[in-house]
Formats: C-alpha cells, sequence, structure tokens
C-alpha cells in the first residue's frame, strides 16, 4: 500500500486507527480454546468486528511465536485473512527487527515477502546498514523505534549528545539513508509533549503511536501536537480493544472501543 | 545450561568457538535442495561435522522466518537435534529481540521454553524493561548488544554522552538490573582495540562476538584485549566455517574451518 492509499482510508472512514492484535491464550475466551486454531478465530471475529472502523492492523510477533510452529501459522492464516478479505487494511508487523545488512534482508523477504506485510517496525541501535535492507522495498514501508512508550524508554533514547536527545538525533541521521521516504516512525503517546520537537525534524512522516489507553496516553493531546496537514498519525490500541470483554460478546466490546474512539478520531478531523 | 557448565566445556574441547548456522538456500550445496528439508539437513550435517570442535551453535533465526512456516519447522528440528544428541553445545538464538514488557515476556517464552535455547541477542534501545524479562528465566542466558561488527555501529553506538560512548553506558546500566549475572555482551570483533575499555567495565561477564573471518576480525587481537580469566568469550564463525565448500564435500570442510579455528584457540590457550 502506498502512503497515498493510506491517506485516502483515512479519510474515507475518518479514522487513523490501528488494532494490535497481542493474542494471549490466557486471556482470549474460553469458548476459543476449543476451536482448532483459538488465536486465529480471535483474530478474525477482532478483525470481522473493526475492520469498517481501522484503517490499520498490527499484529504483535511475539505474540505468536510463544507458541511456536503452531503460533506462526496462526500468523499467517491473520495476514492472509485480511490481505483476502480486507486489502484497505495498512497491515504492520510489529516485530522490532534490526541486524546486519545480509540478516535484516532476510527479515526483510520474511515479512514483506512471504507474508507480505505493508510494513514493519525496526530497532535503530545497529544503524544505517541494518535498516537499509527493508526501505529497499518499494511500496513497502519501514517503522523506526525512536521514541518507545515504555518506562525503559529514559533508559537511552533520551540521554543528551550534543546538548540533543539520542532519539533526536536517530530521527535525523535516518532521514540520509536510501529510500528514507520509506520510513515511518514509533512515538509513545506516554510523552506527548515531545510531539512538536518531534514534527520539527520530520513535519511529513508518518507516525505509529503506541500508549493510548493501557498505557496511559492521552489522545486528544497526541493529535494537538502531533497531527499534520495530512494527518501523519496512527494509534494503536490493543488490549482495550481486543480485550474489552473476555465473554462470548468480545468481538461485539470490542467493536464499541473501536467505535469510540474512531468517533474521537472523526471529531479530531472535523475540528482541525 | 550454567556459565560453569559453559566454562567446563570450553576447558575440555580446548575451543571457544561458536558456529553460526545462517542458512539460505541459494547458498547451499544443490544435493541437498532435493532432501525434505534442507536447511534441517545441512544444519544436522554441519552439527555432526563440528559439535565436538565447538562449545557453541548460533541459529540465526532471520535465514528461519525468511522461509515462513517451513522455516520455523527447520528451526525446531534443528535446536531439538542439537539439544538431543549435543546436549554439551551452548545454544544461541540470534534474534536481536526487544519489545515493552509484556512482549518481550513472549519473545522469551518463544526461544527459552517453547524452543529451549539456552540464550537470546537482545538490542537495548528500549532499555530495562524491554530487557528484564529475558534475565528473569534462571540458568538461560540473555546476551545484549553492546557494540556491533557493522559499519551501522558508528551511527549511533560510539556517539558520546557526557564524553563517553553510548555503547559503554549501554553496559554500565546493564549491570544494575535485575539478575544482570545473566547479561552476556555482543562486541564485533572488528574493533579489537575496543575490547580493553569494555574489559574495564564488565571484566566478568562472557562476550559473544562476531565478525572474525567474512567480517575481518582478527582472533589473535580480540584474544589479546578481550579475553580474561575465566576465557570469557565466545568467538562465533558463520559463513566462513559452513559455506567452506558448497560441492557434497561441504561438511568434511566445515570440520577442517572449524579444526583451524580450534586449533588456534588451543594454541592461544595454551600461551595464556
Amino acid at each position: 500500500m502506498t502512503t497515498q492509499q493510506l491517506l485516502q482510508q483515512i479519510h474515507q472512514k475518518k479514522s487513523f486507527l490501528s488494532v494490535g492484535l497481542d493474542v494471549d491464550l490466557n486471556k482470549i475466551p474460553k469458548h476459543l480454546l476449543e476451536t482448532e486454531d483459538p488465536i486465529f478465530e480471535f483474530n478474525k471475529a477482532i478483525l470481522d468486528a473493526t475492520h469498517d472502523l481501522a484503517v490499520a492492523c498490527k499484529p504483535n510477533i511475539a505474540f505468536f511465536e510463544a507458541y511456536g510452529l503452531k503460533g506462526w501459522q496462526s500468523l499467517q492464516k491473520t495476514i492472509d485473512y485480511i490481505n483476502e478479505n480486507y486489502p484497505d487494511i495498512f497491515t504492520i508487523a510489529d516485530a522490532k527487527r534490526g541486524d546486519i545488512g545480509n540478516t535484516s534482508s532476510m527479515y526483510a523477504k520474511a515479512f514483506f515477502e512471504d507474508l507480505n506485510f505493508d510494513s514493519i517496525t525496526v530497532a535503530p541501535y545497529m544503524g544505517k546498514d541494518s535498516v537499509e535492507p527493508f526501505l529497499a522495498f518499494e511500496d513497502k514501508h519501514t517503522i523506526m523505534l525512536a521514541l518507545t512508550s515504555n518506562e525503559g524508554a529514559f533508559d537511552f533514547q533520551t540521554l543528551k549528545v550534543d546538548g540533543k536527545e539520542l532519539y533526536k538525533h536517530v530521527i535525523e541521521t535516518s532521514k540520509t539513508w536510501k529510500n528514507a521516504q520509506n520510513l515511518m516512525y514509533v512515538v509513545g503517546a506516554t510523552k506527548a509533549e515531545y510531539f512538536t520537537e518531534i514534527r520539527q525534524i520530520i513535519p511529513d512522516s508518518f507516525l505509529l503511536v503506541p500508549g493510548v489507553g493501557a498505557q496511559g496516553g492521552s489522545l486528544a493531546e497526541v493529535c494537538k501536537y502531533g497531527m499534520n496537514d495530512n494527518v501523519g498519525l496512527l494509534i494503536n490500541s490493543s488490549r482495550n480493544i481486543i480485550y474489552a470483554s473476555n465473554g462470548t460478546d468480545f468481538a461485539e466490546k470490542a467493536r464499541e472501543e473501536a467505535l469510540r474512539m474512531q468517533q474521537q478520531m472523526q471529531q479530531i478531523l472535523l475540528d482541525r
């Protein structure tokens, strides 16, 4: 999917919501555990219930790998289901990958070719040659960690290098990389005040924003400081949506929560 | 495997060699492509030919994920084969993972419980709560990126924070984390002169050293500056060993190359 197509979806659906699939067998409704592939059945129900309210879907790869071969099978079925039934959904492999060049190329092949995701999250610590293999794919997007939403973000990301935080160096340096136009960035919602300065460095880039909801970030604050002329935000919510209920009404309740967020987003888009 | 058991293996085999499994179907001998699981058959042959010369084995997870479900199956078979036949081998999942706490927990479960690896490589960018879930596992080891062997290492890892390189801050900070005794570090061989300063910060920790051979690092130099009283080094070689030949004699040639390295290591251990 091109950035232009993503933007069309945002305007059409009046939403910039991403639904995160962090599926833990201990948390999903008990009745699903009797099915052959509970993870896939859960994902399918969530997608069917929310696809018209969200523009993106973010399977969290760890939650599939934790179940080994069976988990990888559920991942394959989930992404195939999205690509076949909801091609309007921008898919994000939340994988946080990054390694030396020839190894990053293999990860890019895994997620962009084999699984056919539109995008993948990557970690910046190993620098340019660990990220460029992802950027090489046309019409695919590489979403690099900049400032994350967890407590540990303050361990290294905000250390000052020449008076400027490391995460700003990371963003600035990445702008010089080959095919940098394919870059988006992860910026956590728990630090809304940081968005102003980030927007000075990358006014046009899309930002994937986790941490609204379960992790405590405010949607209104993030939009106030982070939105650009082209919206430029994908707000992810995982647990608040997918675990809105753990009964047989889980999909219905997930839709209610997604709708609540979509309506807030619609209002924010109107008020701009 | 405990650190003590690893050390015993090093003294018994007079080797601190790790064999890296970066298996690319385009590079392995053609005759293997006719088998049902070429990646596993290749790994099995390499392991059978080198297990007595090496103390560790490092499957590179990207090279399995690139082949999707079939690749994950080959990974499962490879680690099971090692654990069943060569329990004296210290296994390293080269995965470079790292995410918010509940997600890192799932990666830890995937590699430590489901696949039963002894250790995993992780990335430090997301800080303490992204690494501690790995450290929580007893008798498992978390190998954190410090200074890597690629060109991109100089993009961020060597930026100076308060006059000191970022990678040193990463190492120092990590020493304060819970169960830090389960930490090892990745330090690239291409920068042997850096080992002296790193040893001042972590005199006792094991270092996993990629970059000897194909990437240009020197074994003698790394040992000169990086070895401690307990050896404290695992030197990884991937391509130089596994692709020593791409004919039907690939396992034999892999053994020759592993033997060449083991003999150099034996001499270094004698000369200490």
